[in-house]
């Protein structure tokens, strides 16, 4: 059963803002791919947009450009060593979701590939195009559609990283495959003048 | 005494790679500011370029677009009420360096204001005008001409995060002055197809 529920669209920056390396994919004309991007931001709240660094040399890209959207899943902790192996191969020559067993799902308003299974939020983007950005920075622009988090650890626009859900907790890719794990939760209160 | 050691350009997007919460700083006219920025990413890592959105209404935008610079600095743990408050308050009406009791020297090469004490990095970057992106998004683009790190967490390129330097572990923030902290480093390895 899965615990996903619906995000609302005003609160989809939330699920990126903490900078946790995502997953991002598409689907276009019978083929899809997955791959992981630790270069990832929101850049507006509402309409919600983020920015993603998409590799010219990527395959995904091309499939971006072919569907006009793309698909960025938020993995959690258990899925570390899957999203550093979709992050260091190509999908040009095997469909990774088959070679590592992804359930995906079609996503319900742009039919980008969605995992809910060991991720803790998804978001479906339609592509914004800006061929300037995308040349000189591999920067892609994107409008968030739909969204859906994991209601163990997003609920009611909230994160809630506990002890209960460590699973779930987002990764952050240092490089060449070591991550930190955000895991301790803190409200910070306004500091006394010096 | 400081701990800050000179980070090699090449591997300056290491500093921001893994998503934490920065300040950003700028100083131009005999003004300077500090505000936080939950939103902000490497773009490349040759030469060493960001990006990181700065709303229209904030006081640093006006800096950086006078001083054609900006300073990134990466707050440790032990600043995170100090990033709460810089991100909550305008430098308009107030010196927050002064307000707050942080003592900022000048960078190196752009001699933005740059933070030792509590951060875990810093980088200087220089703007790189992209008037659509700045319009649209908020998106500023720099490129990294310097940059420090703490040797206790960041050394010979690398990020080494343990029970050691807590208080130098990154922020990354959630929203509303929660935050949570990337601690527990793990390395990733290939899984085994399915």
């Amino acid at each position: 059963m899965s615990h996903f529920r619906p995000v609302e669209l005003h609160h989809a920056s939330r699920l990126i803002n903490h900078g946790p390396t995502v997953l991002v994919t598409a689907a276009h004309g019978g083929r899809r791919n997955i791959m992981a991007a630790a270069w990832s931001m929101p850049v507006e709240f509402t309409p919600p947009r983020i920015a993603v660094v998409i590799d010219k040399s990527t395959y995904t890209r091309e499939l971006i450009t072919g569907a006009g959207a793309f698909g960025i899943c938020v993995p959690g902790a258990a899925l570390m060593d899957l999203t550093y192996a979709v992050g260091s191969e190509s999908g040009r020559d095997m469909d990774k979701f088959a070679h590592y067993g992804i359930d995906a799902a079609a996503g319900p308003v742009l039919g980008m590939p969605i995992l809910e299974q060991g991720c803790a939020a998804w978001l479906e983007c339609r592509w914004i195009r800006e061929t300037h950005t995308e040349s000189a920075y591999d920067t892609f622009f994107g409008e968030v559609v739909s969204a859906a988090a994991d209601a163990r650890i997003f609920d009611n626009g909230h994160w809630n990283f506990t002890d209960q859900n460590v699973a779930l907790h987002t990764l952050h890719h240092l490089g060449a495959g070591k991550f930190v794990v955000a895991g301790n939760q803190v409200q910070a209160t306004f500091p006394v003048s010096k």
